[in-house]
C-alpha cells in the first residue's frame, strides 16, 4: 500500500446544529453553514425548531446532499434544551421516539430521511454519564430502527456511558470530535470555564479538525452552528481537509 | 341474491378520539372505551396527548385490533384544540405533517400506524367551511403519504369543503356520523345550542346508529370519547349494530 | 392557666393544592375541597392552572375566607411540575417573581391577595436540600415582598434547608405536617417506596392531624388536593381538629 | 402666549416593543433602543419575554427613566402572538389579567411599575374591530385598576373600536401614530401589501414623526423595535423632535 493510498484511507464526516430557530425567532445562519456540512443535526421541535423551519432545513440538507440527524432534545423550549430534566425513563423513551417520527416525517416528505441521532443540550451531556438516560435514549433509538426496518447509529462523546452502551445493545456508535474546543492532555475537553476553551481563530480551528482527522479517534467533527462566525469557521475546516487531502464524507 | 346477504352488506365503522390525557390530567377512559372501537382518532400531542400516552394508547388500539388515525390539530394545549387560530397556511401544512409523522413513529413502535386522518376540534370545523385551511391539511396528508407510499384517507363530515377538496385531490374522502347527535330533517347537525342537541340516552344513540348504518351515507359513526358514560354509549352502539345484523368493520 | 385557656391555645391552619385544573383538563374537586381548609395552594401557572381555572379558584378562597398561597412551580406543564429542572439560579428566580405577581394580580382582582408561598412538586422537594435552589427562591419572595410592602412568609418541611434560609433572610418560615402521610419515630416521613407510607383511612388521617396539631411541631396541616378522596379527607380532619377542641385558622 | 410657549406646548410620546427575546433566542436590541424611548412596550411572557428577560428590559427601562407598558398578547409562542386566537371573552380576559399582574410584578421588582397597556400583535388588530375582543381586554384592564388603586390607560390606533368602547368605559384611551408606515390621505394606514407602505429612510422617518407630533391626533409615536435599524430610526425620530422644538415625554 503506498503513502498516497494511506492518505486517502483518512476520511472525515463535518456536522453542526441546524433548525434551531422558532418561529419570529431566527437562529443561526443555516443557509450559509449547510453546504459546509457533510451531516446536519436538525432540531426536533422540543428545544427548538417550529415544524415550518425543520421542513426547510430538511429540504436545504436534501439539496445539499447533506444528511440529516434527529437532534433529540428535552422538552424545554426556555431553556433552548440546556437544562437537565430529571425525568421517568419510560417518558424520555416516549418523548425521544416521538421526536425522530416526527422529523422523520419531514424529512421524507423533503425527500430524504432520518440517517442517525444525535441528543442535544443536557440531554447530550446527561447521556455521557448516567446511564438510565442512556438506556431510554438508545431504547427509543432501538424501537424505532425494529419498526422502520432501519438501523441509525447514535452521534456522541468518544468514552462516554451513551456510546459503550449503544455498543452492547446492537447500535452503531459514532465517536465525533470538536474543532473549535480545546482539549487536555488526557484528550478531555477543558472546561468552559477556562479562557483557552473556545477556539475561536479559524486558523486554530482548521489545524485542530484536521488534527483530530488524522488521530483516527472520531469519525466525526462538530463544528458549533449557532455562532455569528459560524458559517466561516465551518468553511476554513473544509478549506483545510481538503487542503490536507483528507476526505469528507457522511458516516452514513 | 338473498336476503341474509343483503343484511351482511351493511356495514359500519365506529371510531372515538382517545389518547387525549396530558401528562398527570387523565381524560376519557380510554381502557373502557378501546374494546368497542374499530377506529381510534389518536391525539397528536399539539391539543392534547403526551408521548408516553400516545404509546400507551397506540399500544392498546394494536392489541385491540383497532385501526389508529391521526387526530391533528391546533397547537394550543390552553384551549385544547377548539380555538380556531388565523396562521399562514405553509405553518399549518408543516404542523400537521409533523404530527403525522410523531404519531406514525409511535403507532409503529407499537407494531400498528398512521391508518386515517381526522383533523381534531376547531380544525375539524375548520376544514368544513374553510377551502385554505383545508387545502393546507390535504397538501400535509398528500405529503406523507407520497413521502410513505402510503394512501392515508380522511375522515369528515359529508358534504363539507373538506372532503369535496379530498376528492378533488385524489385522497379518499371517508364521511362520518354522529351517532349521539341529533340531526334535522335537512340533514345537518342540531346545533348544540339547542337542548336536543346531544342524545345522551343510550338506547337513544344506539337506534340512531342502526339508523345512520342502514341510511348508507356514512361509513364511519363517531362516539364522543371524552364523558364519562363514553363507554357504555359505545357498548350499546356496538349491541345494536350486531343485533340488527349490520357489520361493523374498519373503513380502512 | 386553667385548662380550657390550655386547650385554646392550640391552632392549626389546614392547606391543600388547588387551581391544579389546566383548560379542558380538570384535576381535584376544589368546590368540595375548598370549604375545609384555611390557606388554598393555588397553582400559579407553571405547573398548572390556566388563568381563568386560577380567577375562579381564588374567588372562591375570597368566598370562603381561605387565605390564597401561591404555588409557585417549574415551567412543566407536561410532568406537572414534578421533574426537577436544573437551571439558572437567576432564571428560576425570575420566574418564581413572574408567578407570584401573576397570582397576585388574579388574587386582587378577586378581592384577596397573596398571602404566603409554597413551592410546589419538584421545587418543594429541592429548596429542602439544595441551598441555591432555596435561595433563589427566597429572592424571589424578598423581592416581591420589599416591592409589594408586604412580608409574604414561605410553607415548607421543618428542618430542611428551605426555612432555614428563609430564617437567616428574615423571611417568616412556617412548618407544615402531612395529615395523610406515615411518619417514622425520628420525624422524617416514611418514603412513598413503603407500603405504608400514604394514610387512605379517614381515622387514620384525623388521627394523625390531632396528633401534629398537639405536638406543636408544624403550625399547618397539608392534606392531598387531587385524589378523588380528597374533600372527605379534609372533612374527617377538620371534625376531629373541632371535636378535640383545636382551633383550625389560618397561619397568615 | 408667547411663542416659546406655543410650540413647548407640542410634546409627543415615543414608544416601542422590547423584551421580545425568548430564553437562547435574541430578538431587537433593546440596550440600543431603550434610551430613545419615553414608554417602552414589554411583552408579557405569553408571545414573547421569558420572566429573567422581562425583569432585566424592566430594570433598564427603570434605569432610562422610560415608562412600562404591559404588552399584552394571545398565548402563542409559536406565532409570536401574531394568530388571531378565537376564544372565549372570560379566558382571554383572565389572560390579560395574568399577563398584567406577572409584569407588574416584575416591573415592582425593578423599581418601576405597569403604567399602561398596549395589546401586541394579533391581539392589538382583533381589539380594534371586534368589539367582543377589545370588552375582555378592557375588563381585565378594568379589573386591574380596580384591584390595585390605579389607572392605567390602554393605547391604540386613533378611531378604532379599541379606544370609543374605553372611553365608554372610563379608562384612558391615548391613541398612536406609527413613524416608520406610511398614511393614506384619510388618516388611515397605506396596507402593508403596498411597496410605499413601510418607511426605511431615517430622514423620512424623522418627518414623519415631526408631522404627527404637529397634526396633534395621537399622543405618542411608534416606532418598531424589531428591525436591526430600529435603534438608529429612534434616534433619528428623537433628534428631529429636539430639532424642531416638541417636547418628548411620557404620555403617563
Amino acid at each position: 500500500m503506498d503513502a498516497g493510498a494511506a492518505v486517502a484511507a483518512v476520511a472525515i464526516d463535518v456536522n453542526a446544529d441546524v433548525g434551531e430557530s422558532f418561529g419570529r425567532w431566527e437562529l443561526g445562519d443555516d443557509a450559509a453553514l449547510m453546504p459546509h456540512l457533510t451531516s446536519a443535526n436538525v432540531a426536533c421541535g422540543f428545544h427548538a425548531g417550529d415544524p415550518l423551519t425543520l421542513r426547510r432545513t430538511c429540504e436545504s440538507a436534501v439539496e445539499h446532499g447533506v444528511r440529516i440527524g434527529a437532534q433529540v432534545g428535552y422538552r424545554d423550549l426556555a431553556g433552548f434544551g440546556r437544562r437537565y430534566i430529571e425525568m421517568p425513563a419510560a417518558d424520555l423513551e416516549a418523548d425521544v421516539l416521538y421526536q425522530l417520527g416526527a422529523l422523520d416525517g419531514i424529512a421524507r416528505a423533503a425527500g430524504g430521511q432520518v440517517s442517525y441521532v444525535k441528543p442535544h443540550g443536557a440531554l447530550y451531556h446527561a447521556v455521557q454519564s448516567r446511564s438510565t438516560v442512556a438506556r431510554a435514549v438508545l431504547r427509543a433509538v432501538a424501537a424505532f430502527n425494529d419498526a422502520h426496518g432501519v438501523e441509525l447509529p447514535v452521534l456522541g462523546q468518544p468514552g462516554a456511558t451513551f456510546l459503550d452502551v449503544a455498543d452492547d445493545t446492537g447500535i452503531t456508535a459514532i465517536a465525533e470530535g470538536f474543532a473549535d474546543r480545546a482539549y487536555r492532555p488526557d484528550g478531555t475537553l477543558t472546561p468552559r470555564s477556562e479562557p483557552s476553551a473556545v477556539l475561536t481563530d479559524p486558523t486554530d480551528v482548521a489545524a485542530q479538525a484536521v488534527l483530530l482527522a488524522h488521530a483516527g479517534d472520531v469519525r466525526s467533527l462538530c463544528v458549533h452552528g449557532d455562532s455569528p462566525g459560524a458559517p466561516a469557521l465551518a468553511a476554513a475546516v473544509r478549506q483545510a481537509l481538503a487542503e490536507t487531502g483528507i476526505d469528507v464524507r457522511p458516516f452514513t
